[in-house]
């Protein structure tokens, strides 16, 4: 069980790490402060000054559009120089970006990288990463464990297989509305529809109208699963 | 052989295709217009002028970070209705972007669909993707075809291992220089350091100097090949 602690304010991210701990989280995830863009000097003294002040072991998440910043591979690598950093999530989308992290902490065997976009997961998988954190897996978990393994033991057939079915989930389940936020409305609606949980989503954001969840609804009914 | 017909005119495209024609090209490569950013309409108006005019077969190229614009994958889709349209190179680094396009074009059996970074080529071909068309087969092209035969036959061993030859040259050579033409002068530097060509470079941009080029120099001998 990973928790997110991404604040803009260290002393807020340091109170969010407390709650996770005595909640029984396994580790934290955090993202840099995304008001300001940061330098790489100053992600690498962020993350020097909070994770002394966490009691849990720590994954990096990198996500720029959000974040304004990439973490460069040798900040990551300064990171985690403290043994309580054992990965990293990277949700930039950018595969010459990701290899280049896989080649800088290739000599780190204990330490984890995993991708955000499902859409990449198999080929990251093929190539050695560790797996992926995937939006999808809240609504389809078998879907995504079945295509982890199958990327893991390197079985083709299966791999084209269910990759396929994660991009019909992509190309029909998020791409319903017009935002930045589609992505993040369509898995909560998708969850909704399933009967998971509601699709209830933080301010600024609301769920999908009645329109927009048929047309999720007819895309899970639409899927090989 | 494939020649770049890329111009910010479309009469100037024109012309250029003309002498590739004459001069025995295969096929061309456009990428689209590189001043003002094209909306996908747009993009798709360019190409619906351009191709009618053109003897070769084309391939459309997608370089978002010098033409402010992605083709979005319908606009591919659409363009590519024209049959002399017979393929698309992808230099964005958008891992996500690249199997929503191949999603997209997966009943074109006849549509060839390459990368550019060849940082992904190892992994995209891994997926069902056609090739790369990458910087660093100028220098070594034994390699890079080595390294898409492991893929394309699914030798997973020998992917690993010339990847990580393929990741050395990405961070020794292509990481010489502060600038964003790093890439394109450390592979013109390297073809010279290899006796191919010289390294002259056309105008904004010169040739590495003294200090740059005994580096790469220095990377190049110490590549295990």
């Amino acid at each position: 069980l990973l928790v997110g602690i991404s604040d803009t304010s260290l002393a807020d991210s340091i109170s969010l790490s407390q709650v996770a701990s005595v909640s029984g989280a396994d580790a934290l995830v955090s993202a840099p402060p995304y008001y300001f863009a940061t330098g790489q000097p100053e992600l690498a003294e962020f993350y020097e000054s909070l994770i002394p002040q966490l009691e849990l072991p720590v994954y990096l998440y990198n996500m720029p559009s959000h974040t304004k910043v990439n973490f460069a591979p040798s900040t990551i690598r300064r990171i985690a120089e403290n043994e309580k950093v054992i990965g990293f999530k990277d949700s930039s989308s950018n595969g010459t970006y990701f290899q280049q992290v896989m080649y800088e902490m290739r000599d780190r065997k204990d330490f984890s990288i995993f991708v955000g976009p499902e859409e990449m997961m198999a080929e990251v998988v093929l190539m050695g990463a560790h797996g992926g954190v995937n939006g999808g897996a809240n609504m389809f978990p078998k879907l995504y464990v079945d295509l982890y393994n199958a990327a893991a033991t390197q079985n083709m057939a299966e791999v084209k297989r269910l990759h396929a079915i994660v991009m019909q989930i992509s190309a029909t389940i998020y791409s319903v509305g017009s935002f930045g936020s589609s992505y993040l409305k369509g898995v909560k609606c998708g969850l909704s529809v399933l009967g998971i949980c509601n699709d209830y989503l933080a301010a600024p954001f609301n769920k999908f109208d009645e329109e927009h969840r048929n047309r999720i609804r007819l895309a899970i009914e639409n899927l090989p699963l």
